[in-house]
């Protein structure tokens, strides 16, 4: 980042209450786990009150995060709180197995947005959120395909979330068994979990001269890890 | 399965719109979707009427889900709808390159599940959760670790929604390009990902005469993938 910023205000629902010590509230953290994670999982109120929820693609940019509307959009436009969403990210890194049942847990980053979305259209901020969303899954990719035409603009929905209500959520390292536990014959610790890419699949119908890009066959998620 | 059961009784809120051809709505998917995936995504409104979510851990038993409390409990008990909650739980399997980035998509497997969930009390129903809730995120741990005692018990939150209305959507696949796109340059395929357990880390207080054991050291999830 160009500029340290202060970290998120802390709200009476971002504050968190189990295990406050897995709390972060800096930007960065924020950040890095939207941005490394793949989808997310978009939740908002329906007319009749009920939750919902549904996993779609996201992207930040800057200190806006903007999610691909899918199925969610029209439910959105009507949704009785004008727009309210929660965002939440989850990346697994490992299970923890503890001595004792109580104390499993798991190593985890994750990140909850609060906020209102707001639909994009201008033509010029649809487009770089688009092309944003693009790169987002795949980098380097939007320089490639086929972006789209008006007709598909026109079809495809983009929410706009001020990254302003934002926790984190961050579990590392061993179990931690009660004082009682630790010598009991029970195996503990970390199997580490991560998301990794397999052989690249070409279409049945891709022409032949086509070779898999760089960016396919070296498949990297930013900050090092392989995925969500 | 031991019978038969018919298929999920499809509601407003569970019928797949975007992309129908997608949904499915037969138990054994959903099942197999919820059994596979090691956590889920739980949603609910809270006092203001705002959404919520929060990941935790789940594990089905017949047609029931139970679902860790974690620090939504106390919220979900003052939730203004009853106790109503959405239950969203996503496998990613590959990300799907089309020559056009109108037609990129993902190859998913997810499951939404609505409904009112109820606080366990009955002691031995809570027990059977815990342990099941154990051995869902590691096979034969329960018969291992030390299990709750009674404080620890008190402490734990499980919640139970019965799968009743429940919706799944599966993408899988090539890419599905527009006709006037299938002969452009461009690479189009699928990028298999798989969640992968990678090699166990011992506490660094294990006793040293503790091996790592089998289920760790041969992790499996259920329907022979690695992972969520």
């Amino acid at each position: 980042m160009d500029e340290e910023l202060d970290d998120f205000a802390m709200t009476e629902r971002t504050r968190v209450r189990r295990h406050p010590e897995r709390g972060v509230y800096d930007h960065e953290t924020a950040y890095a786990i939207l941005d490394e994670a793949l989808y997310c999982h978009l939740g908002w109120v329906d007319p009749n009150g009920s939750p919902r929820i549904v996993p779609t693609i996201h992207v930040r940019a800057g200190n806006t995060l903007y999610v691909h509307g899918s199925n969610a959009s029209r439910t959105l436009r009507s949704s009785r709180e004008g727009g309210e969403v929660c965002v939440c990210v989850t990346l697994l890194d490992g299970l923890v197995l503890a001595r004792s049942a109580f104390n499993h847990s798991m190593n985890y980053r994750s990140v909850v947005v609060y906020g209102v979305a707001r639909e994009v259209t201008d033509p010029n901020e649809k487009w770089e959120a688009q092309r944003a969303l693009v790169d987002h899954v795949v980098r380097g990719r939007s320089a490639d395909a086929r972006m789209p035409d008006q007709r598909e603009l026109d079809q495809t929905t983009i929410m706009a979330i001020p990254l302003d209500e934002v926790s984190s959520k961050v579990r590392t390292g061993p179990p931690k068994d009660d004082e009682d536990d630790i010598d009991l014959g029970v195996w503990a610790g970390v199997l580490p979990f991560v998301q990794v890419p397999g052989e690249a699949i070409p279409s049945p119908d891709l022409r032949a001269d086509v070779d898999i890009p760089a960016y396919v066959r070296r498949y990297e998620r930013p900050g090092g890890g392989a995925g969500s």
